[in-house]
């Protein structure tokens, strides 16, 4: 068994398990100003753009770094400086959003539900009639903070008869959860290469309506985060605008291959839905209560409450799972103790019973038997 | 012979060539979350930190991202937002510096040479003294450009001297060219994963004065890019702010064990000055000449004139080396026709010849004999 075989199984919302032929595409060193880099570039963009169905109206730019990155350059770049933002929040990424607006100078107001409580359309339309200085609404598709699912496309279909736009986080759901350009009206949609689409970490993309983005000129607070200069660079010239991560790229275009090989969206869909069903299921069996009912549950991350017993610390728990081979999540939650579990990356139901098994083993062995 | 070891050599300043171990090091997925990772960033933070004999002085902060974030970053976080920056150009990457002062907002102004002529320790006493306002000077340790080196401690000691503070764009120089933080006062340098460390693009990295750095809460224009949340962060948790490119960090690890192996900074230099003479001296047997005069070329790109012969072109040039292994770089130069060719990344003295045998080959083939 190599290394690669040997590592542990990452059951967390992205950084995931990747296949060993996505990694296998990063054995290559690739000229960042090569006519081959530049196809690869293109077709992964082309490839994303087309699980959308956003040819046509929405525009592909790929960017360095992490997924918050590529957040902070949609609203930097596609809300004009005197647009405001309202941003729904129900967890930490939501949070997160209003924070960029904040340090990147746009004004912006929140509003807060608890963390297992989906923002509704009718909230959206009430706050909307109440603050008509609203330019832009932003909003977290599933919030990781416990894995609750935001209904999208009502809010988009109110967002659109008031006249605003729509921003949309969708770093964890993109490439699992269906999200169609022609039905669901936004302005942006970011995703990551490190998620559901089971690339390695270090790139992010934003889907940007193509209209908003040509006339985002002199926007942005920032050069790298410019998102029309980098998109205005790559169409005159095929390049990226400074440095791509070439490997990075190279592994999500080998891991959109065996996306499209698998089934594409309806397939990646149905195993993470049945990896999520069948976590819900064995950890029922050992008497594990999840956080959400459910109905907003997405099949992306599952947070369960910890057990009660005086035995039990995340740490140790944590360790012991480890040293079995799976990476456990730890909880985000003020207020309640719980812990979490992803279902994403290259693992199936088969891998989701032997993972819940390792759980039990672990508290066997720490004697945590009131959960 | 496997598809890694029949991809091109990339004779580019980076991206360039890594050895198959590091690119091996990315056959594995790490939990960004997990200790183990938490470890391997703190490894790899300290092993940079001691290139520069920083240890005690400056704080080593990575960033997600090119380059450019990072040289962002830099300025963003460490110039005060009523600061003013001096920016010492001779080529592309300072006049891309004085544009990020210009988009971030931070008042500056620019001092510019021919790109054959590099910044003196004069110059910027002048400039010093006639301009009180400026707080900060930053400059491009190698312009890349051309590959012209600007001799750094004449002009960091004037800089001290006047007590302003300077900022370093060492991205293609650091880890071959000696930079000591003890002899060479700086508030930041910037550098990143891809270059002479030969590891993959994907991260920067900051040396920044933690003086500096523990006063510069609140400057920064970007939430992604504030290196004083990005530290404190880390040096609470141990892990990055926002998920960080966990094989690109794996693979900078593994290129810092076979940089120390190999004998660190005298021995990366050395190779490469070697393969620069052997570059000169090979091209010079063809007729070649170099746009730099030696006393200011760095070890790390030389510029060449393009043949003047009127059948030459540097597409079809570029295309037949290439189909013989070697990526050439494009000149950057307005004024005169250039290429480029690179000296760092995995190659010897002996690629060089090769390489240079493959330039000349490609040139009988399209007849192109007055160079």
């Amino acid at each position: 068994m190599s290394t690669a075989e040997r590592a542990p199984i990452l059951l967390t919302p992205g950084p995931l398990t990747t296949s060993p032929r996505t990694r296998r595409a990063m054995m290559v060193d690739w000229g960042s100003w090569d006519s081959d880099f530049n196809a690869l570039t293109a077709d992964v963009c082309s490839r994303l753009l087309a699980i959308i169905h956003g040819e046509g109206t929405h525009t592909c730019v790929p960017l360095q770094g992490s997924g918050t990155f590529s957040v902070e350059a949609a609203v930097g770049t596609l809300v004009p400086r005197d647009g405001k933002v309202l941003v729904l929040i129900n967890g930490a990424y939501g949070k997160r959003l209003a924070k960029i607006c904040q340090v990147i100078g746009r004004e912006f107001s929140t509003f807060e539900t608890e963390e297992d409580v989906p923002t509704t359309a009718a909230d959206v339309d009430r706050l909307l009639n109440a603050d008509p200085s609203v330019t832009h609404v932003a909003l977290i598709h599933c919030e990781t903070s416990t894995g609750i699912l935001n209904p999208l496309e009502e809010i988009a279909k109110v967002i659109e008869a008031h006249g605003k736009r729509l921003i949309i986080d969708a770093m964890s759901s993109f490439g699992a959860l269906d999200i169609d350009a022609r039905q669901v009206p936004f302005d942006a949609l970011i995703a990551a290469s490190g998620k559901c689409l089971e690339g390695v970490p270090g790139m992010g993309f934003v889907f940007a309506r193509s209209s908003a983005l040509a006339a985002s000129a002199g926007n942005c607070h920032s050069l790298s985060m410019d998102l029309q200069d980098q998109h205005a660079y790559m169409a005159k010239t095929g390049q990226w605008r400074f440095t791509p991560p070439t490997h990075v790229v190279a592994a999500l275009h080998e891991a959109l291959t065996q996306y499209e090989e698998e089934g594409g969206l309806a397939a990646r869909h149905e195993r993470y839905a049945n990896n999520c069903q069948t976590l819900l299921d064995e950890m029922a069996k050992l008497g594990f209560r999840s956080f959400l009912p459910a109905a907003i549950q997405a099949p992306i991350i599952v947070t369960f409450h910890a057990p009660k017993d005086a035995r039990y610390t995340f740490t140790e728990f944590y360790g012991r799972v480890r040293e079995k081979g799976y990476i456990l999540y730890p909880g985000k939650l003020t207020q309640v103790e719980t812990f979490r579990v992803g279902c994403i990356g290259q693992v199936d139901a088969q891998g989701m019973r032997e993972a819940v098994a390792a759980i039990a083993e672990s508290l066997r062995e720490v004697e945590v038997f009131e959960i």
